[in-house]
């Protein structure tokens, strides 16, 4: 069959795939108007937000820019618990915009530790906001954000989230845990392709707007907001994405939040007891494996590679390998969005018949 | 039938359709490269230069943005000609990042004017760039690129600029008018939806780029060119709408450059003569009127929200109003990309037949 197990972009069901192939609507018309209101509508019901929530036609880098110049100041200082390639993206990022970054960095394959948020916040009380990653896309690892979330709010300060791999997947109650700006991505969790991100604004991040001096023209939340309250989007939006995201958002409500995290943590734990049984090592600390990707430690000798060739070449099967520093180091298995237990004894099978032949 | 006629989003051909339904494939994989540098050549072709061609995940906006921010820096000098509403968001967004921008205005539905151009640049030594709109798409004007870039190159000034609504339908050599970023979006001529702005940057910008200190990281130039040499973009591009462009690449080479060209003219000159016939005058200046869009002024006492609602449910045909100062002045109609001259023939049928319904 071919299996896409990258951590995005996620296989997209036949329902989605066919409402991409809609003829183009005006953009600024009525029909859009309806569909964009609708699509936010059931959005935040997954965000479980009452908040501000906006579709942003870009990456969910972008998404990640926006939370940042939309809410700093250059010169702001910030904390950034950075546990990946992703957590350094989004640090380096708001270096670029001018911030002072203070990092408090773990170990890759390790969580962001709350009391070491703590100790960093009560040292330097000029800190504005703290950069958080939910699910670090490069490493596996899930991080405590209520934990996070909990000593942040308790300095009173602006909590930035990267929740591009998780919401959606797994449990992230915005709200509850007071995430002020919280982006994703359409080409995860949501079974839609890349193109469009996903963000929520809060009370909060709105009064850091209104003060906030980083340039901001394409990412203005305020201009999205302006938009949104007449069914538009402010530049001409990926009117196909969000057709999909129409379709993809029905089958996700359909199936129930609850029914997809439990879904999501089955699948996680067949990944990683599957790995195991190979004889494999997972990469990051267990006890904060992600339930949306596993990455998997190689020893020396093994041709990483080449098991990824002939696993796609042979088996139809694509997996990623290991970003930076972990390259020909570790390799991941995206296991988000469309995806059962199924898949992965089917990847599991493939693995253990690949592996011997590349050196394992 | 039903015709979607504003000037973006375009309709999108069948075949075209079709590629948006493809399944999802790893960004970051060999057969995702493939597509990228065969798309990249053939947009090439297109815009007929040699120089550097990025793809990015956004709309036309976020391209401009993109121009601006690698190549400039605060404080800056930068010459603007806004003739509309698209020339006044790029003069604005300039403005944002902290450039000083020197306006030189015409009234809305002329033209730039090329020797006002080179007083303004005679006048201030110091200036940088030029900003320019080739196709004013609110007001239906094509501006004379070729005689404003000898002059701008007179000067030795960088020439940044706004082909979102040109290049693909009408004539704009980017190496022999020598454009230094130039700067297009997938909805318009190019026949697919929305979710992609085309890129092309020059040895001219590259340098301005190396010593640019607008802040930039989702935008960066150098990003795009780096992870282009391997196949892949910085961030994930929006996958489903690199496999329509694709296919609508094949479809416009197929055609023809000049093919095209001239089909966008006689469809231009259609929609002119036929607006003319109904006794409605054109807005642009005639000598200037654009191929891809034609803006109709309307009386006092024409109801254009209710001519425009009439035309969609009865007709289903979708005409654009007017932006900013120009609603319930003009309409517009957006003639790029899969169009006739069977089609506007369609156009003026149902013009006629609800103009006086709606007190003209």
């Amino acid at each position: 069959m071919g299996q896409l197990r990258v951590p995005g972009p996620t296989p997209c069901p036949p329902e989605v795939l066919q409402a991409l192939s809609w003829q183009m609507i005006n953009h600024r018309g009525p029909e859009f108007g309806k569909m964009i209101h609708d699509v936010t509508a059931k959005l935040k019901q997954i965000f479980q937000t009452k908040k501000d929530l906006y579709l942003l036609t870009c990456s969910g880098t972008g998404g990640l820019e926006a939370a940042i110049v939309n809410t700093l100041s250059p010169g702001d200082k910030v904390l950034a618990a950075p546990v990946g390639a992703f957590g350094e993206r989004f640090t380096s990022m708001a270096e670029v915009f001018g911030a002072e970054v203070i990092p408090v960095r773990a170990e890759w394959g390790k969580a962001a530790d709350p009391d070491e948020i703590r100790r960093a916040l009560q040292k330097e009380p000029g800190i504005k906001a703290v950069l958080v990653t939910h699910n670090e896309t490069s490493t596996g690892v899930t991080n405590d954000l209520a934990a996070i979330s909990a000593v942040v709010k308790e300095f009173d300060k602006l909590l930035l989230v990267d929740a591009v791999s998780s919401i959606g997947s797994i449990d992230l109650p915005v709200d509850k845990w007071h995430c002020d700006v919280t982006v994703t991505g359409s080409q995860k969790g949501w079974m839609v392709p890349p193109g469009m991100a996903m963000v929520s604004v809060s009370q909060e991040a709105w009064q850091a707007h209104a003060k906030a001096k980083m340039p901001r023209f394409n990412w203005d939340f305020a201009r999205a907001q302006k938009y949104l309250e007449i069914g538009q989007t402010p530049w001409t939006p990926a009117v196909s994405i969000v057709f999909a995201l129409s379709v993809a958002l029905d089958m996700m409500l359909k199936e129930g939040l609850s029914n997809i995290f439990d879904r999501h943590a089955r699948v996680g734990k067949a990944a990683r007891e599957g790995v195991k049984s190979l004889g494999l090592s997972l990469f990051a600390d267990e006890r904060y494996a992600s339930n949306t990707v596993t990455a998997v430690s190689v020893k020396d000798g093994l041709d990483v590679k080449e098991m990824l060739r002939i696993l796609r070449e042979e088996y139809q099967i694509v997996l990623a390998g290991g970003q930076q520093s972990l390259q020909g180091k570790i390799f991941r298995i995206g296991h988000l969005g469309l995806i059962t237990e199924d898949d992965i004894k089917e990847i599991i099978s493939a693995l253990k018949e690949v592996l011997p032949r590349v050196g394992a």
